[in-house]
């Protein structure tokens, strides 16, 4: 029943709205939707159904719903649980589109509860109609002043349309966002809070949204998925349609994903898959209420820069310090002026400090046509993507502020296209003028270079164009589990490149592999059944004669016949060159519950199992996608030639990785885990191999990587 | 002329001042401290002083400094640059205690305006009157109406006085930080700043607030230093009197310090070295405003929990996880509920989520009195340390707002004595009651979550008594450079092991070293001349033999000779015993140029070098905080056994790390850097050694460990 959001319009633009349960009192919660209705002047059908009263809130009152006059597009059921059932079969039965329950004690109480959700879309789906929530806080449209919603905060203001959708799984996370959202000037047009999603889901509201054209900004709020697949094909249609999405998923810490389990019934998956689902899509993950509001406040404009040169110019010096290390805790760049722009600053500023934090001084307040010159070169400077100003408290004063506010407001237009950024303390209306000007205001110097660090990430995600990574067909896979060296075989064939080895069936067999390949060799037994082959003494090094691989070749084979394997899931001993040394790093794949397939990469050895030095991505990944994760481990100096060593051979490195990625991906009904470890990595142009490689097929076995 | 703060009574709580170049305009800048005084209804006598008039603002005014009917304790000089020197002389001649200076164009312009700041400070220095500023915005106390500024924001109202005090080199960031605090509720109650600090400094008026017993939390800002001892002398008052310091020291980022150290006259010295110098004495150093704020608006509530347990509860499920995902962020532990505990909640709240966080579920709004039960029984539970509750909009509802505030208002009382932080969106009035009841309240939950993190530092810092480190007598040192042997013969005398090595300077004595050490035995040319062994062929190893021995020292001296250095200055060649494989750490101790001697830790190879994974403290430093120290590096699991290898012996370690430390303080003025590197740390109970040491000694030398 879920869909792609193409079907959600009559559920934000309904002409007609039937209560079930609707109470007198707009006081009380379920007297609130039609009070927030008329409010709201909803142009639409308003159908409070209420069995005891002709009148509720001034509009005639139907007894049931079986009389109302239509079939209302959306049924807001605000009974009592014992009565949802009933409230659903009369709107089903009566041909409504959309039921919005408020109600709750279904799925998030438990099984009983689960049954009862399940009894209701069971009788709303037979009937063809979707349901929003239960357990939810329902929905509005601020431009049809249709709100079908109880939120509580909207009898402080309704809110005014403007580009910025809010969508939630937790409808007091979406009624608090969008209170806040409308305290700081911005325009919600859109609300939905998706409750239990028995029916309708994030991803589906989130798809509908993209294709409005006059949204710009999606503030999302999510605890998990059940629909880890809508979920991801709506975040790319919102990247698809330069939508921006800033999104706060909770459950980041252990204590806060146990709690996410226990409290939703949907899927959490591993918090760092998000991450990289976020990534991919370029959506900004926010961590607290106050940087969402900020980063979507700040995306809002629609001024994304193309890269991190921040110009930084102040009114105080001291400021100009406090906003350049704001600058560097947000990871913008702050380069020296230019020598010619440095030039024509000195003439301009006699008293400032020319460089970047620029110190105007304080003596531009009362030359404002300095302040604004000084502003118009910093912006109009190719060698920055934005410019942070700083004017702290002079708007405060009585003489200054009014000055100030009318040069820098009236030079505005000069600099129109450009990001500058504001940080002042005002008042209000000056505060809601300077963003009509098209400047960005943040109180505090930090706030402000970290939404100009968020601009950057949004713009540098919209310039990604998503390029198609094509997938190899799928392989044939065998039905259990696969040996190192028929891992390799596989492997090799996708691109991850594997040692000259062979597989000797006997002595004689080791024997020939070892003169083709050259003396010393390392002899490894093979056997899919045997994931810890040192474990056993299966892995002998630097065999330099035949004898010594005949005589190696027999006692593998014992050793895993003492440790108890039987002979038969031995395929035999692997012959292979002694590697030479390189650097150790780890490539992996896993098919995450929730997202699937993704591809791991970090360095071996303490930096990956002590560290925890990893970076993940959905897979697939394209080289290029590779290069950029590589260069993300913290521990990537030592591939790149730190204390004097050569660098290492990169390129081989993301190409097995990508070529690991498309494999995982094109399989990922069958792989469950493929572990490379250690892929050794040698200096640049020399390339690399897969030492070691683990493939876990469906279903998955308990294997690790030795 | 500086001193410990004893002095300053006078200035801020003046029975006079003169306002030297008084405007009879209460709206320009000169006129702005007897508008102040006056709506302050400051007592004491006001004395402007304006040739010009006969009446400024009301107030008789003087025409000359001499003709004024007393010495003022304070002067006000708001007379342009060029008149600036002879107010200050005519003020000194009339016997004013402390003269403020608001006016620019001194030490921050150069070297023209240095000369004018000490020719200024000479006059005034001559007469025993103390100078703040110049540069400065002055300074104020609220409770005496004494405001010696011209604060612009005041124009928005004047302070209430509370238990903070504001201390800022940068009178801007002052203003706008009282203004805020101000806004946020808090009663500054003393605000002064200090300019380019020609003779006050930030040090001298934090020592004079340590004394002060309305003051409880004291806020600073500064960009640098010129007295760093007496910095620190103030923060270790400040601690010892129980004042909380919270401190913003910007110049952090590189782009930040460099326009630091061209913005004022301070030195900044290394970034980290103060956050060294802000650990030991207890101060918390925040980051933004914002942080600053609300870290002093916690403090001065002076609840101050023991520990890191947070238990958390909301009345929404969402929140509660995004609370733990909060409190993780900033190292707070949310241990379960202990079962007793969770038994009883679990009887109370039949729809709740019993386990922390204790999701209460939205029923608890109208259930008030099991919300105030469950508040009780959290925050007195031992288990935690603290209780975050989260309300959100609830406070907003009319119908529940006023309910709500009741309830948790009186309920206060049981739990007065406990930290309890709301995190909720409400009116003002509301927010100002909670506080009044008791609690802490944050809108974000983030933001609470971090004051409550923030305190628990500060708490930690209380209860931790300043053990005085015992010096050693300071060491008899060589005029000039230490060779590796006799570095680690004097370390050694300071307990930091080294291995029973000998100093041979005879092919001889090499051999009956080697023979009483025991082969194979390590070779080693030694001079001070020579700090990079190893890039002469300076080092032997696994000597198995007298007779290898015996050629080895011959061509250790051979090559010392051949790169070029004289027999004279190579000592000999160390027979060392071969040091047994262990983990490699660097011990090491600077001096640096603001705060003088720090120690430092780290683990050798790519850790310290590639990764920067070090950490430093003041030297002195007792054992149990180089094991603190020795926990704080990343690579700490190495030394803790990970993947299954032997801890490593860290108590050896840290009585090194200590032993180095009190070295390094013992002979501060000698010694420049010592580098103990490797210094190779067996399995526990096998102790540790020096491999090589390097001691610098003043003046420094470019040696750096090899």
């Amino acid at each position: 029943m879920a869909g792609d959001g193409r079907g959600l319009g009559a559920l934000l633009r309904p002409d007609s709205v039937a209560i079930v349960g609707a109470s007198n009192d707009p006081g009380r919660l379920p007297g609130l939707p039609i009070r927030f209705l008329k409010e709201g002047g909803f142009k639409g059908a308003i159908w409070p159904v209420n069995p005891q009263r002709d009148l509720v809130q001034g509009l005639k009152s139907y007894p049931t719903v079986a009389v109302l006059r239509g079939a209302p597009d959306v049924a807001i059921i605000v009974v009592p649980l014992p009565l949802v059932q009933r409230a659903i079969e009369d709107c089903a039965a009566k041909g409504a589109k959309f039921a919005l329950v408020f109600t709750t004690g279904f799925g998030e109480t438990g099984a009983e509860g689960a049954q009862a959700q399940k009894a209701l879309l069971d009788a709303a789906g037979a009937a063809g109609m979707r349901v929003l929530g239960p357990n939810c806080l329902g929905c509005f449209n601020s431009e049809t002043g249709f709100y079908g919603t109880f939120a509580i905060a909207l009898t402080k203001g309704l809110h005014t349309p403007g580009n910025v959708a809010v969508v939630s799984q937790s409808g007091a996370y979406g009624e608090q966002l969008s209170h806040l959202a409308k305290e700081r000037g911005l325009g919600v047009r859109y609300f939905v809070s998706t409750g239990n999603e028995a029916d309708i889901n994030l991803g589906e509201v989130i798809s509908w949204l993209a294709d409005e054209p006059e949204i710009d900004v999606i503030v999302a709020y999510a605890e998990g998925t059940r629909r880890p697949a809508e979920l991801v094909a709506a975040l790319a249609r919102a990247q698809a349609a330069d939508k921006q999405v800033v999104f706060m998923k909770v459950g980041r810490s252990t204590a806060g994903a146990a709690a996410a389990a226990s409290h939703t019934a949907t899927l959490a998956g591993e918090d760092r898959v998000w991450d990289a689902v976020f990534r991919k899509y370029g959506v900004y993950r926010a961590r607290t209420t106050e940087e969402q509001l900020d980063v979507a406040y700040a995306a809002a404009r629609r001024k994304f820069p193309t890269g991190r040169r921040a110009a930084i110019l102040s009114v105080s010096g001291g400021f100009g310090i406090q906003l350049s290390d704001a600058a560097a805790y947000n990871d913008l760049e702050t380069p020296p002026l230019p020598a010619d722009l440095a030039e024509r600053l000195a003439s301009l500023l006699p008293y400032g400090s020319i460089r970047n934090p620029l110190d105007a001084s304080g003596q531009v307040v009362t030359h404002l046509d300095k302040l604004m010159t000084s502003l118009e070169l910093l912006s109009g400077s190719p060698s920055f993507d934005a410019v942070i100003a700083f004017f702290g408290t002079v708007p405060l004063v009585d003489s200054m502020g009014a000055p100030l506010f009318e040069a820098v407001v009236g030079g505005a237009p000069s600099i129109a296209d450009r990001l500058v950024v504001l940080s002042l303390v005002a008042d209000e209306a000056s505060v809601r003028g300077y963003e009509r000007a098209g400047y960005l205001v943040f109180e505090e110097p930090y706030r402000a270079a970290r939404a100009v660090s968020a601009l950057a990430y949004l713009g540098a995600a919209r310039r990604r164009t998503a390029e198609p990574v094509a997938l190899p067909a799928s392989a044939d896979l065998p039905g259990d589990a696969l040996s190192e060296f028929s891992a390799k075989a596989l492997l090799a064939q996708f691109g991850v490149p594997v040692p000259p080895e062979r597989l000797a069936t006997s002595a004689d067999e080791a024997a020939a592999a070892a003169q083709a390949i050259g003396f010393p060799v390392v002899m490894k037994i093979c056997s899919p059944a045997i994931a810890h082959k040192t474990e056993i003494g299966g892995v002998l090094l630097s065999l330099a004669s035949e004898a010594a691989v005949r005589e190696g070749y027999d006692r593998l084979i014992e050793r895993a016949l003492a440790a108890g394997y039987d002979r038969g899931v031995v395929e035999g001993v692997i012959v292979a060159p002694m590697a030479a040394r390189g650097i150790e790093t780890i490539l992996g794949a896993q098919n995450d519950p929730v997202f699937g397939p993704v591809v791991l990469f970090g360095l071996g050895g303490v930096h990956a199992e002590v560290f925890k030095d990893t970076v993940i991505r959905l897979a697939p990944i394209t080289e290029q996608e590779a290069h950029e994760m590589i260069r993300e481990v913290r521990s990537w100096p030592l591939l790149d030639g730190a204390r004097g060593a050569e660098p290492a051979d990169v390129d081989a490195l993301a190409k097995a990785l990508s070529g690991l990625s498309r494999f995982a991906a094109a399989n990922a009904d069958r792989v469950s885990t493929i572990d490379v470890n250690p892929f050794v990595v040698w200096p640049k142009g020399k390339g690399a191999a897969a030492l070691d490689a683990l493939v876990a097929l469906t279903p998955a076995t308990d294997h690790q990587a030795g």
